[in-house]
């Protein structure tokens, strides 16, 4: 990692002691039970605590003086507190950022064979705001919240002593930054790329544009799901909606799909599906369209698929949205489903924080009902297991995905 | 299938007008949307209607008249009407019958290259009632309503079309039956059998016992769970507690573990796992206890194991034993991770109906904390794609399946 920047013993880690955060009074249960967090609201905010650095380390003690752990601290974010360690002696410095990289990569040395994953998934792994995704050699950070993006230098130091990488791409695009007072930053922090990188999934070979792809470039957690359509696809025609970088298409393609489409409305998207199609030496056809307007051409043309795979970016983009989002679901499913060939099978998924589960399914089943179709669910998914989940975060476990099999 | 006594046209099929059942006057909407039950209380409960037989057809109309489908109705049961098809016109007859378990068989020669699976569940499958597991060739059948039972003569002969099975076995022991007024029976009803059949899963080989095992001798909706727990087996001792017939514990060996004890209190359950084992030439240790105490036992003597699974009975067998059984599972997470060693694996599974989702990630997640640990969700799943959900009936999903790591 030859351009790294990063002093050798930054501030924020340095050994004088740790400004003290102290909990309002009758706050301190949820964390002890095991959660991570404390909000704005719980604290004992005062003049000097809201004069602290955004996402600067404290010492977390409740309202009785009892230290609770290490925490990062933002004085301008609802999510005010995020817990690092329940020791209250516990440095934070590389060498505790190490423990925890290593536990996350050990993790994904057990579950998969290849290097291609999701590195580090924020709380679950111990590192909140942090999220890694492991391209081989190449590595997509995102700095989620001010707390991570202070520990960048230290973190940057330990991917290089762990994994030696041949470019760490900063791809701090999530509109989560907006919370803790960040702005949007996509740039190579480390060594050099020269186009996209080349990633391996379930087999097959696929590319990522980090430097001008949406998000970090390429969507790891619905492995699991694209392996479970894959073995439904020999035989059938296939069509790919909201292809992106052709993660379903191609797998299926690969399984012995007899015909593969993938609908985008990004050229580059598409792009990037083809050359993944040539990779692997099968044929997809790609159509650049707008996904629900060709749904309903394809449909009104009589086309059918013995399988529709419809996996959009995120209709509910906060709670706002709930209501409008619900219907977008609903309305996808309908689409979707009019194309379905009958024992076909049709996935949906959802990547909405804001979209609970049980509303999911019970907007994908009005939709079914509005097109007229009856079946029935034979996998309902989250994230594969790369993206743990907290414990006390279930929420946080933001991909749904349904697979139908309609009559 | 030499034994069947069926006649060839029994009077429930008949050409004979059905009874007309009328659903009470602003209850037909869930139905319209797609659910497929009625409630006695949705009704209208006439003398006559009192007086049909249990389980008989009935073509069910709105209040208004316009005729809705074909049900089977129980007077006696809370479920009163399940629907067969939303076809008034529709014919309960053999070919009916034929073309639904058709459609089921179709879908699972889809998903798994041996003839190893549920076959039939229950209204997901559009035959509401009945559940058939196939053992290559022999079935074990489940009729857990009176409309299913009254078709049995002819689902009989249409098994025998389609699958010309060697043994039909009727495992009538759910408890669900008792709302319908129906009697435990298990015997073999059809065919012969001498003794445990065999079966395979995930490439492993196991033995059943359909005549003195638990419910229908194997429960098939663990079968992507136990290769879950498998893929990260290698080169760990594994505890498999309520190892009923050995199926994690074999899975594991198989996968390669460096040590397998499996735990039952049942002695014919241990013999299944033991000649499981035997099957597939790995070694399982086999002890004879009662989980609880067992895990108290191996944590007091310092024993420690890189993977273990806790798949208890249901610990929740009505609404009324909700507590009690949150707590149960709670404790069984407790007692359970303190035996898992640092960066080990903690499977938990419940498969009480009662027992929501939520609630017992929120009790595992208890568990854990009583136990003083941490972790990770890696996992997070319902029942293998051969146990189909209705749309309309998410909480038909009864199995819930988590997989922590632990730090």
């Amino acid at each position: 990692m030859p351009c790294m920047t990063h002093t050798d013993n930054p501030p924020e880690i340095a050994t004088t002691p740790l400004p003290t955060l102290t909990l309002a009074k009758g706050h301190s249960k949820r964390l002890r039970a095991g959660h991570p967090w404390v909000f704005s609201n719980e604290i004992e905010m005062t003049a000097e605590t809201r004069l602290l650095p955004p996402g600067g380390l404290v010492s977390l003690i409740d309202a009785g003086g009892e230290r609770l752990g290490i925490a990062t601290f933002n004085p301008h974010s609802l999510i005010s507190v995020r817990l690092l360690s329940r020791d209250p002696t516990q440095k934070i410095d590389r060498a505790f950022l190490s423990a925890r990289l290593s536990a996350a990569l050990t993790l994904r040395q057990a579950l998969f064979p290849r290097p291609f994953y999701r590195l580090v998934h924020s709380e679950a792994d111990g590192l909140p705001g942090l999220v890694v995704d492991r391209f081989g050699d190449v590595l997509a950070v995102q700095t989620n919240t001010a707390g991570m993006e202070r520990l960048l230098p230290d973190l940057l130091a330990v991917f290089d002593d762990l994994l030696s990488p041949r470019a760490v791409v900063l791809v701090n695009d999530s509109p989560a930054r907006i919370h803790e007072g960040l702005q949007p930053e996509h740039r190579v922090v480390a060594g050099a790329i020269d186009g996209p990188v080349e990633l391996e999934e379930n087999g097959c070979r696929f590319v990522a544009d980090l430097q001008e792809g949406q998000k970090t470039g390429w969507f790891y957690d619905q492995r699991d799901n694209r392996a479970a359509v894959a073995r439904v696809a020999p035989g059938r025609r296939v069509l790919d909606v909201y292809t992106y970088a052709g993660g379903f298409a191609v797998q299926a393609a690969v399984a012995g799909a007899r015909e593969v489409i993938a609908i985008d409305r990004s050229e580059i998207s598409l792009a990037l599906a083809a050359q993944a199609a040539k990779l692997n030496e099968v044929a997809v056809e790609t159509v650049r369209a707008e996904s629900f307007a060709e749904m309903e051409r394809l449909a009104a043309a009589g086309e059918r698929f013995g399988v529709v795979v419809v996996d959009p970016p995120a209709f509910v983009k906060s709670r706002k949205d709930l209501g409008a989002g619900a219907k977008g679901y609903r309305k996808m499913t309908r689409l979707a489903a009019a194309l379905v060939e009958p024992g076909g099978f049709l996935f949906c998924a959802s990547c909405s924080h804001h979209m609970p589960v049980e509303a999911f399914a019970l907007e994908t089943a009005r939709g079914l009902q509005q097109a007229g179709r009856s079946g029935r669910i034979i996998r309902s998914a989250g994230a594969s297991s790369d993206h743990p989940v907290h414990p006390w975060l279930p929420e946080s476990a933001y991909l749904k995905a349904l697979m139908y099999q309609l009559d």
